[in-house]
């Protein structure tokens, strides 16, 4: 019987308000495991563990490392439950576990068989997974080729497999399964596709609950017209369908590829939708919902409880679908159930999390011109027209728009320390020209419409790392990086907060005030997620290097030219001084 | 002018004797620099330094790191020069020169275009390169596909290549270019292949000066019959043509892919020669001269000044190329100019390198059981019928021969301390089963003709990291490890001797009598070797990971039966327990 068996079987007797189908409730109370992608269902990737700290942190050295035999984007974390390490790649999305008592030796690998040219050509970023699932004694792998997988924790064998989606279509996978009291969400990717986004949600065994698209009929969409919110109003009837023409909804996008978090108390789950395709805004008329939205789902029956569009008719490729940290605080001197959202399109968001009410909406990097402001009346950005690919009309370059198509941040995921009461942000600081243009629809086919080129928003200055008071809306702190921070940071009860550099550093920052007090050079550029655990009485930092990912695509997929890889190649072209191709986890500790 | 430049300008100001193309002589002398694979013309791979010491090993720590970009087996070590490190990989055999002054960033990269289909296809032993060599204000890199390439050691671009050879034949490299004094040295691989060894001297210009083969007629040897001496006799008239059937000479390997020493005093440069070809000896009846031989070269004329055959008639492919180390030790109160070559075959080989008197030959592995004893008289070894596949015949399995056809020691190399007297040797302990069989030879195709399966000679112990002592033939002490040790040790003033494992680990012993100080988990089996440099008055630790040559061949080519990979995968199934594929230069410090 493993610890978690044992510990959990305790539970169950001495807590009888609890059930074995909220054991990852219990779990990750334990800051000595990581137990899930963000440490929580909050997303709040908070260690509590404090023996790392202020005082000491520049003593912090590798204490091993493991190559994972596959080069390209390695984003996610791994996970650490019961002295065993879950490490999970890029594509072919091998699983390995790693005995902790034993230096990482491999105690079982996974390696999934997945058709390569049917799958890798309609990724659109790379080839990345953004991690794990554990649940019920199981570890879930949700694979580039839209396979669920289930693989007995002790061994790696698998229980149960899904293939839910067809690649030939455009539609893959890259983020994680979420695994939330006793079911499982996933979503999927292929906006740049015309993928029809959505959610579903299976139980432990592999059957599937439901499946809640994000554009559609209200039905297929599972929200209710009457009792579905947005801005506190219900969404009434066809509220997405009469945002689009004709039957461009079908094709319309809205994936579902970022992080979900989860408030059980609620029993609601919160996930943001991606573009609308085409790239093209004068292709699909309309607000385009509910693409670019932050939906509020219950768990149980699916149904939207509150959704919110963050970017009606985008214009510029800032999916929504960033993490939704979900923190209670005092604002205005009311306590608030908050969820802090830091959007594609460089505004961040405080909404209260049960109602969907718009608290706070401001600018989280400076350079952000597409909109003057969001109204917190309306919840609609005040557009200037000068960045609008859609008002300059189709084939015209719209210059200077800021952010670029990755956002003021893209999936990197954001921390929040209680201790310091802020958020912690890896952002990017970079802007675009657009160019759309007509396309048509192939199905598997890229369905983009659009050339784009990016650029540092200021010479050798292309990202930030920021404090952010989500109370007030305000950068507490900002330190300028040289490139786009494309890894998830973590902050720890030692007041320390870290993450990775697209050169390959691990940074370590006072959370107090942003001073680097560490830095440590890793084997390869960083788009993965630090995290935290205990082993015997001793703390570890964790985190994956491997450029890849968007703003490493240039490198993994030997492009050359400035508008290749969705516009990004270009300005990320000096990448390759600092760091080449890896897939190595490295382990610290003082 | 970088320091390199104005030290050398100084040199030859303040030390008339020295000229140019005496540099590396020179700049050997310097302990912050690695200027040659081996640190040395003698082969030492000892570094003067000393502040990692017995003392303070157990502080050392992770510095940086760099991931290559490139999986499968990293031989060979960086070059370290005026604060830039070389770094070079497997095929596709980059070359990356990285900034010690910016925490490794990477100050250019070649990367050659190489025919895959046609040499990779045709490397025996995984697709290794030993390493880059510098001379005259450029770093040579020796190809894979017998391309020699000079680039500017400032920008990396190329200065002039000769592709000396054809991988359509089998004739590839694996082996670094020999830089010695004004003259680039150079082998070749194949012996697996057939192909007909050869060594080539080259100038720092490019042009080839001469090539001496390891069989055939004597000019084509370069050899004199009269003066070039074996066991201090004159070797005679068609010495090699004399010692095999027909014209079975033409394809009957020797090459010459090992390592290379000089001493610029004699003006002798030191190498082995591979096993005949085919790995059937009832193929080829006679001694098969001169492969599995010692050759003393001059490097001016390339003329032969002795041979010595470790292994005539070889039925065992043990082969002898490894590393010959120069010293000058005092054996029985008289002070000697020794060669200590650790061969395949298990014997442990010190002798007179002005003359090549054999001074000692003693098994430096207690299971070697192919021969009882070497001759000091004649050389030649005593063989023990029971482990002879000639005796036993074709098609028939000669069963627990030891060492196995890896040897007693592979390319792995050994190194030697001045202040202990004493050498550290990464060994093999394993055995094998091999059943000759009739092969008949295409060009480019193996001309193998065996069927080998390798296994422990002791359980849980496939390789012993010893202390020789070469003026006895002693092990003075034996370290077991689970894997033969793969990777090239290296001492120190410190008395700190360090070796990598299959594992993964990098080890730290005390000099004195083996015990184990310190060790790292590093990301991936390491095969690579262990150097050291100065860097800014502070003194690091190197070493490349990445799982592969022959004896990772199972993991970097995905075999899966035991007899696989020329015999090798049976006895490393149990390596991807531990460790995964990888390319990652691991740099330590206090
Ligand atoms: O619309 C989509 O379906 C989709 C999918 C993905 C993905 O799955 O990685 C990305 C994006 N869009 C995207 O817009 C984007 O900026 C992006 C960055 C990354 C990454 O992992 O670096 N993926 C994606
Ligand atoms: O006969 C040859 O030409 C030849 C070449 C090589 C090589 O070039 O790597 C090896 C061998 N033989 C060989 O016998 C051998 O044990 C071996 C080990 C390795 C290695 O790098 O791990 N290479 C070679």
């Amino acid at each position: 019987m493993t610890k978690t068996k044992l510990s959990l079987l305790m539970l169950s007797l001495t807590l009888p308000g609890y059930s074995v189908a909220d054991e990852l409730r219990e779990m990750q109370k334990n800051p000595d495991t990581w137990v899930m992608s963000a440490g929580d269902y909050a997303n709040t990737r908070y260690s509590q563990l404090s023996e790392i700290n202020l005082d000491n942190v520049q003593d912090l050295k590798m204490a091993w490392s493991f190559s994972t035999g596959v080069l390209r984007g390695h984003e996610g974390n791994s996970l650490i439950i019961d002295d065993v390490m879950y490490v999970h790649t890029p594509f072919p999305n091998i699983v390995f576990a790693l005995d902790l008592n034993n230096d990482g030796a491999i105690k079982w690998k996974y390696e999934p068989k997945q058709n390569y040219d049917e799958t890798v050509p309609v990724m659109c970023c790379d080839v990345v997974n953004r991690g794990l699932s554990y649940g019920d004694g199981k570890i879930f792998l949700n694979q580039a080729d839209t396979t669920l997988v289930a693989l007995d924790i002790e061994t790696g064998e698998v229980i149960w497999s899904d293939k839910r989606d067809d690649p030939r279509t455009g539609a893959t996978n890259t983020g994680n399964a979420n695994v939330f009291k006793d079911k499982i969400i996933v979503g999927i990717s292929g906006g740049e596709f015309g993928v029809r986004g959505y959610v579903q949600a299976y139980d432990m065994n592999g059957k599937t609950l439901y499946k809640a698209y994000s554009t559609g009929p209200d039905d297929e969409m599972m929200v209710d017209p009457q009792n579905t919110t947005a801005m506190l109003q219900p969404i009434g009837k066809d509220s997405s369908l009469n945002s689009w023409q004709g039957e461009q909804w079908k094709i319309g996008g809205g994936t579902t590829w970022g992080w979900f978090s989860y408030d059980p108390d609620m029993d609601l789950y919160y996930y943001g939708t991606g573009n609308p395709s085409t790239w093209n805004p004068l292709q699909r008329p309309g607000d385009n919902k509910w693409t670019m939205s932050l939906f509020a789902r219950d768990l149980d029956t699916g149904v939207a409880k509150w959704i919110y569009q963050m970017t009606p008719h985008d214009e510029w490729d800032y999916d929504g679908v960033n993490e939704n940290i979900l923190v209670d605080q005092k604002i205005k001197g009311k306590m608030r159930q908050m969820l802090v959202h830091f959007d594609r399109n460089g505004f961040g968001y405080t909404m209260d999390r049960a109602t969907g009410e718009l608290l706070v909406a401001e600018k989280f990097d400076p350079s952000v011109n597409w909109a003057d402001s969001v109204s917190l009346k309306t919840g609609l950005p005040d557009r200037v027209a000068k960045y609008s690919p859609a008002a300059n009309g189709e084939d015209t370059q719209t210059t200077g728009i800021c952010p670029a198509a990755h956002g003021a941040k893209d999936q990197q995921p954001a921390t929040f320390s209680p201790k310091t009461g802020l958020f912690y942000v890896p952002t990017n600081h970079i802007c675009m020209d657009l160019e759309p243009f007509e396309v048509e629809f192939v199905a598997g086919q890229p369905y983009v419409g659009a050339e784009v080129n990016m650029y540092p928003a200021t010479k050798d200055n292309m990202g930030n790392f920021i404090a952010w008071d989500a109370r007030e809306g305000k950068i507490v702190w900002s330190n300028p990086e040289r490139f786009s921070v494309w890894s998830g940071a973590m902050v720890t009860a030692g007041d320390v907060v870290f993450y990775g550099t697209l050169e390959g550093y691990i940074k370590a920052l006072d959370a107090h005030n942003g001073r680097e007090l560490w830095r440590f050079k890793t084997a390869s550029g960083i788009v993965g997620n630090v995290n935290s655990y205990k082993h015997n009485g001793k703390q570890y930092i964790s985190i994956l290097s491997g450029i890849g990912g968007w703003a490493g695509i240039g490198m993994t997929n030997n492009l050359e030219n400035d508008s290749d890889g969705l516009g990004a190649v270009g300005a990320y072209k000096s990448l390759s001084n600092w760091t080449s191709l890896g897939g190595v986890l490295s382990v610290f500790s003082l």
